[in-house]
């Protein structure tokens, strides 16, 4: 159950996707380890600290039965003993009172502080902390006593997901207390990555203390203490906060500003070099100055805060302190360049003009050779094998609908066995020499609707099409390979998302409005029985054995089509169904032979089922039931599952629904022609000519399919370090065009959708995965193996036709339905349309909403619909053929949009294009907006180039991070297993 | 789209739902004034101060274009000036940056402080706030330009929710500045309560100043300054702070702390009477005394923070204040009993045994009897209007549906006809007599399972039904009177939320069992078609006219059930549907004649249809979409729709779905009948002795059903003025008994759903809807008006007949499934099943986890579904006849688990009974936990006795307001139409 609060909670915060330790000591070839959590650590600039993990131990009991108990421990955020439960809670950003903060530093300041003590074990620890004037012997005594008391620690088996490998924290070798078993077993220890630190508070109030004792220690070199924490961890830094009762609980709450300080990345980083107290209370002082304040009035102090879905950049606030402390020379971890020679830019220099013709072609190939051994070698991971499996599925998903689609497209000049075909040859031939070898090849939408343009031109014109269709693809090679010899490729800096979402949502639309339609004329097909019609009935009626034909043939006329109420007269008739009958003799009679019944509803009913179910298993994964590793797979394989679950309830029924029809032979679909398509068949010579006209729209499609799914795909935010080949990718896609326009199989281009979900399967991440910390993302595995294991599986998928053939297809139009309404609900136009229907009190609090007067939104907003508008009815008027034209278009539109839009509204609405982005300088935007991301996909592009304190790399980095929330989220897309600009499509 | 973190986010604070100025100013007849917004002030014990309005102004376009613009404001929470959008933020909880609040502070205390300044006009103000030694004439001259230069404002309109009523803000008349039109337009303006106040406050960079200017004015008369403020209140404090440019943006946070102080409740107190600059600084540092701080490193500061479903206490931090400057005598203002008399305490006096005879009886008509003619008066509001029309609609639809099942579970004896007239006659009489005239009475399920029994009883037997019934219903009216002479509704202590659920959760469950069930079972009645049946067809048959008898005969004995494909030879045939073809003397032949085709899976989707309809507009009524009038309205009437939508879908395609059968005269639906069952009929004399024994269980029934329900109605949250009527209420139902018995309609009892939905709809609610601060609850319009009303309108209904014939069934059944569904899933138990199903770490942050271990809540839970399962063999067994005793069972059940749970585990999972609430003393609970109150509905309701320094009543109030979050929250009942605890239920 939600509550309304919640759900207009909407955290906007600076998110940081920083690049990681990887830069340092990733070699590019082979497994890499999975390098530890380093969300504060490992940023450009700053050197790297140890992960902390800090535990507080409380004295309870006093006076009678004194005992230590851990009752809060810290890493990122806080995690409280749960006393009554005996269960931590929920890790969440710890929240403090103001005056336990000050009263920490009075008793820091008042008392002993030991910078690099050279203790190596806790009992000498114990010594030099309680060497105080304060204590008499005897007291001293008494509190060693104490202090080496052995703690209570709350040690909870973990949830489901293990995480994988181990850590091997470094232990002191000549620590004398050997860490206890239950430390040993701790399985927090396998979440806190190697080389991990401990801190340990310890606080209470002590009676016999006249005064209170305060002591913070940072030991010179990390010992593990004994059973104090509960990870034998190595503890660096050491805290006593004890006294009389006069405070009370307040112990408590001085131990845990002490911990939540100890916890702050640049309080942290300040203690490991402060050299004196002064330094000391200076880190404290700067931790106050920046603390965020809530007023006691309007905020209830126990609530409990969840971590932001991203932590706040602390690159600044340990920058400025590092040129405080060591002056301009503490530059020297600021990697102006890193190891694989790529400059942090805005366009990646794969999209720089070289001006030499092939130029871009020629850079893309000798980049990308140097990587090929690798491409194999970085595939030896158990990861890959999963995500063979996930887009096997997904790929003969892919297969099975559009051939089916291809075929009543073509009327059977292309079917589900050229689309396995060509999938397989098409793909496998892509992976092993494109320049992003994790694209996924597929059918897309655009190319289905001009293909049918295509056979309907040709069928009208009575042109032999499957030669005409090959003269069409040849001229689109030519075409493509003068766009890479021209380096066109660099334009799709013009792609701005204005472009991207108008494509995409043209695209969708046509998936749903197909998938509803061909659901809708199925119920034309098989008609739904009302009662009170004049006829009625079936029956099988045989000549009439007694010699009267002169009947037979009487009732001959009415047989053709609607037999009406009429007497038939003496017939001589049996019960038999009408296939049984025909066999027999006879002949079916009645309207009711025609009609299969419940086949319609039945149909709808498996059509909802199928996509009501995918959609909630995609939900699956964000619910709270069944442990991770069930929800994923329940929500990866959400549309498979939702087709079995289909194709289960149609067989279990046994109704005649319509099925899916698939070869039973490895020959082409259509009867009699061979696998090579003659050149000219009975067209006359000049068609070959001819043909350039169609394929030059198909270019243009083309070009814009395949570019704009390349530039989604190489993407900073998912930090690629092999680098993308636009123009490659392109002259492998013109010379397949040739390939499979020579054998009549489907043409094929880069699918955005499932090669989103395969670069999904093949994330790397951090492992840490305790304590509230979100995991951070590292990488893709970058390699040719997945998807060649894919096409290759999906090849000898061709021999599945006796599975097939149970496919209903009331199921794969669901599916096609589900695909549609996920695509078009990921893009940000469909926020913006929403915000339509919402009052302005109600609508969330988007960053877009904060910066665009409403008006302005919706004026845009408006815009798009009208060009969408205009694209459908494009592509439903006899001129649809020119439609690729008009997807064209949208970057004119866009363009004049620069005429009624400032740049700072495009900047939030759209992004900006490449001439405009330099023409808005340094003042351009307050630092405010800069530092405010969002958590909805709303943050302009370019936000932080304006940010003062920043060199260029972290603003790229910042503003790559941005981008990665930009217009399609991945965990949106991951489901739907055909490509969001791919289509089903039909124009009418 | 939901963010993970924003969906593990749950608010965990200590709700208040204090009593408000009603107690002060309530008459208790007539339409009460909508109070004031005052979730702030009317506390007991703290005298009541105007609400704050505050605007901060700041000083824009140093040095050159110099203009003040209006950029924050706040009354309860903070709303900033989006520059970019121009549009007001979304309220939030203000955030501050702690250095900002300590250079107000030093800005403050070397500033010019007026306390009870005499100014009447903005000039005189000006004057007085310039006058310091440290300005030059000249440059004072300037400044008080600058300061009188008319300030921009943005004054939006509106959303669409209209604030009912108008403001009537107390005009200074000798306010030299009349306020400007668009100030008086100003629509906020309505929004805050009469007698509201304004606070300006005016910052900014002022270059030609030497050093900070800080000014703080109290008013001593609130005065309108002019253009100042963007709604013309009169202001009471004005405060500058001007500054040269060293601070440079520091003008802003410092003004906006400044603002943000003032609009803490206990700043505001004290500032109000603070008589000295040294009060001042107090307050401030009281202030930052109780902030709670968020470590810079975890949390980013420019996120905003949604308001809090609920504000924390501000009583006692008041009250504490209020002490230490007034002294003991400050108390005056807590009442130590409110004008009904009514001492606040853990059960209502209701409930206190008299220990005479009828004695409870005898107090319940004395209460009501004095609010009688109030009763009458309360009801002329408007809104008593739509609550007729919404409660109608909900009696109607439940007539109809338990009308069409008591018709099938007595085999007519009662019907549709039978359910309207008794839920008239038996309603009607309730209101008008009952001592809780807010309860709506209806056939509920419990007693309908107990009708089906005792019919196939009498069926099994042979009795007549009707009058064994009528002894029954006698006898059960004798022990419920005897129940009322005992006082024993006082045992309704004894309910705890563990009876309430295993009583709630049953029913639902046949709710959900039978819906499926009777959908099932159409399936068989209108048999799908599978093909390949050897028999199949349907024809029209005649007589051979040829005289061919012999034929006609032969096929004779084939005809009664399944024919097979056997030939049929020579027949005279024709192709009529079935009852035309009887009609004309012919007869159908073959299998498909009794099928009816479509039918199956048609009302597969009705029933699917209105159910995932009805949830859907359930859930609109807390999505973002439409004004909230809208969303209203379709959450409300959300069943009506969708069953209007399923009869709309059901007409549109025509099909003969199965109907509700209702009568179309006014004649009892068993034919042969009179209206007055005889008392003996054919039953032996001695039946009548007998029928005492059936009666008993039914009395225990009777007595659970009503109760539970009534305890409910009369919980503490709902701030009922007018008392309960446990033992006039059965009395009431115990008296309708014998009426309806000897009429031969339905027994009834009180309705839980409907009941809270009917007092839901009558809700009294405080008019602020601004600046993000919750409308707060003031009562109940509690009057016996509209549920007289609404059946008068019921028993009119009885002639809606013509149109009644159009509900198809599935339809029906659909409602029913979300009935159950609803009714079960606002249940804590269900939440605690669901718990079972998720890894310890996905859990939601339940305040029952933080202190009960996760073992024992499983465990309670598998107690309860274990008794759960025993209470369902039973109903399904021949003894289900005596399942009233064991849902009496239940309440030993519970007494039994005292051994097996802790009094601390019960308080989270359950609530204390009577003894155990006095066995756990003061030191139960320690502060924090108290303190905490829980956003989901598992707080103890007896958690907070224990807390210090709270006298009983505050410790009641707490109380009630925990108890609120109890068990079933109306707004999840309100869309369920029929009583919670009503079922169509068949026992098999």
């Amino acid at each position: 159950m939600k509550l309304p609060g919640q759900e207009e909670f909407e955290v906007s915060s600076a998110c940081e996707n920083v690049p990681t330790g990887e830069l340092d000591n990733g070699t590019g070839s082979g497994p890499s380890p999975d390098s530890p959590s380093d969300t504060d650590r490992g940023e450009v600039g700053v050197p790297k600290d140890p992960l902390l993990f800090i535990q507080l131990n409380e004295l309870l009991g006093w006076p009678q039965a004194l005992e230590w108990r851990e009752t809060g421990r810290w890493v990122l955020f806080e995690e409280k003993l749960e006393v009554g439960a005996g269960r931590w809670s929920v890790p969440h950003v710890p929240t403090l009172a103001l005056p336990s903060l000050q009263k920490l530093r009075s008793l820091l300041a008042e008392g002993l502080v030991l910078l690099d003590c050279p203790a190596q074990s806790f009992l000498e620890l114990v010594e030099q902390v309680t060497r105080v004037d304060s204590l008499s012997p005897e007291l001293r005594g008494q509190l060693q006593a104490l202090l080496l008391q052995r703690p209570q620690h709350l040690i909870q088996p973990t949830g489901t997901r293990p995480c994988q490998g181990s850590a091997h924290p470094r232990e002191a070798s000549h620590s004398e207390e050997a860490p206890l078993k239950e430390q040993r077993q701790n399985p927090l220890r396998r979440k806190l990555p190697p080389g991990s630190e401990a801190g340990a508070v310890l606080a209470g109030e002590l009676g016999f203390l006249v005064q209170p004792l305060g002591a913070f220690v940072r030991l010179r070199d990390p010992v593990v203490l004994g059973p104090l924490t509960e990870v034998p961890l190595p503890s660096r830094f050491f805290c006593l906060l004890l006294g009389p009762s006069t405070l009370g609980k307040g112990y408590h709450e001085i131990g845990r500003a002490m911990a939540i300080l100890l916890s702050d990345p640049q309080f942290q980083w300040s203690v490991r070099r402060a050299s004196n107290l002064h330094d000391l209370l200076a880190a404290l002082d700067a931790f106050l100055e920046e603390v965020t304040v809530l007023p006691p009035g309007r905020w209830d102090p126990t609530a409990r805060i969840a971590p932001p879905k991203c932590l706040p950049s602390q690159h600044k606030r340990i920058l400025s302190q590092l040129k405080e402390v060591q002056g301009p020379s503490a530059q020297h971890g600021a990697p102006a360049e890193d190891r694989y020679g790529h400059q942090p830019q805005l366009h990646s220099p794969e999209l720089q003009r070289t001006g030499r013709l092939f130029g871009g072609l020629i850079q893309d190939v000798r980049r990308k050779a140097s990587w090929y051994p690798s491409d194999f070698l970085d595939a030896l991971h158990p990861q890959c094998f999963s995500a063979v499996l996930y887009i096997y599925l997904a790929t003969v998903t892919n297969a099975i609908t559009f051939g089916g689609l291809l075929g009543e497209a073509t009327s059977g000049a292309q079917g589900v066995l050229e689309s396995f075909l060509g999938t397989a040859v098409a793909g496998a031939a892509f992976c092993l020499m494109a320049g992003q070898p994790l694209t996924i090849l597929s059918s897309t939408g655009p190319v289905l609707v001009f293909e049918r343009l295509l056979f309907s031109f040709s069928r009208d014109y009575n042109l032999d099409y499957l030669p005409f269709r090959l003269w069409v693809g040849i001229w689109v090679a030519t075409f493509c390979l003068a766009l890479v010899a021209t380096e066109a490729s660099v334009l799709v800096r013009y792609f701005t998302r204005f472009t991207e979402e108008g494509f995409c949502a043209l695209i969708s639309l046509i998936f749903i409005y197909d998938a509803v339609g061909k659901m809708l004329s199925l119920t034309s097909a098989y008609p739904i029985q009302r009662p009170g019609y004049p006829a009625y009935g079936c029956f099988c009626q045989y000549p009439d054995l007694g010699g009267n034909e002169s009947q037979w043939m009487r009732t001959e006329p009415k047989d053709r089509d609607d037999i009406s109420s009429l007497d038939l007269g003496l017939v001589n008739a049996s019960l038999l169904p009408p296939p049984e009958c025909a066999r027999r003799g006879g002949r079916p009679r009645g309207p009711s032979c025609h009609a299969v019944p419940d086949i319609a509803f039945f149909s709808l009913l498996l059509f909802l089922t199928s996509f009501l179910l995918a959609m909630a298993l995609k939900h699956v994964k964000t619910s709270r039931f069944f442990p991770s590793g069930v929800r994923k797979v329940l929500g990866d394989f959400s549309s498979v599952l939702a087709m079995l679950l289909g194709c289960g309830l149609d067989s279990f029924l046994g109704l005649a629904t319509p099925k899916l029809t698939v070869p039973s032979e490895f020959k082409p679909t259509l009867p009699g022609r061979g696998w090579l398509v003659s050149p000219f068949g009975t067209n006359p010579w000049w068609l070959s000519v001819a043909a350039a006209l169609p394929a030059l729209l198909l270019s243009i499609l083309i070009f814009m399919d395949q570019q704009i799914t390349a530039v989604i795909l190489n993407r900073a935010e998912y930090k690629l370090r092999k680098g993308a080949g636009f123009h490659l990718d392109l002259f492998c896609v013109a010379a397949l065009m040739v390939l499979t326009s020579a054998l009549g199989l489907p043409w094929y281009v880069s699918a955005t959708v499932i090669s989103l979900a395969h670069m999904d399967s093949l994330r790397r991440e951090s492992r840490a995965c305790a304590l509230g910390e979100p995991r951070s993302f590292l990488g893709i595995r970058e390699q040719r193996l997945t998807g060649l294991v894919v096409f290759i599986l999906t090849g000898t998928s061709i021999f599945l036709a006796p599975v097939l053939k149970f496919i209903p297809m009331p199921v794969l139009y669901g599916i096609f339905l589900y695909m549609g309404v996920a695509a078009i609900s990921s893009i940000q136009f469909t926020k913006r349309v929403q915000l339509l229907f919402m009052p302005a009190k109600q609508q969330p609090d988007l960053l877009l909403l904060r910066h665009v007067p409403l008006s302005r939104v919706h004026l845009f907003t408006a815009i798009q619909l009208a060009c969408l508008g205009l694209l459908w009815i494009i592509k439903s008027t006899p001129a649809a053929i020119i439609f690729p034209l008009m997807l064209l278009g949208l970057v004119g539109v866009r363009k004049a949009l620069e005429r009624v839009f400032s740049p700072q509204e495009l900047l939030w609405l759209d992004e900006l294009m490449p001439e405009k982005e330099r023409s808005i300088p340094e003042k351009g935007l307050e630092p405010e907006y800069s530092l405010s991301g969002d958590s909805e996909d709303v943050s302009p592009r370019w936000a932080l180039s304006g940010e003062a304190g920043r060199g260029g790399e972290s603003a790229f980095v910042q503003e790559s991070s941005l981008k990665s929330n930009l217009s399609i989220k991945p965990e949106d897309l991951i489901n739907t297993v055909i490509p969001l600009r791919s289509s089903l499509t039909q124009v009418h």
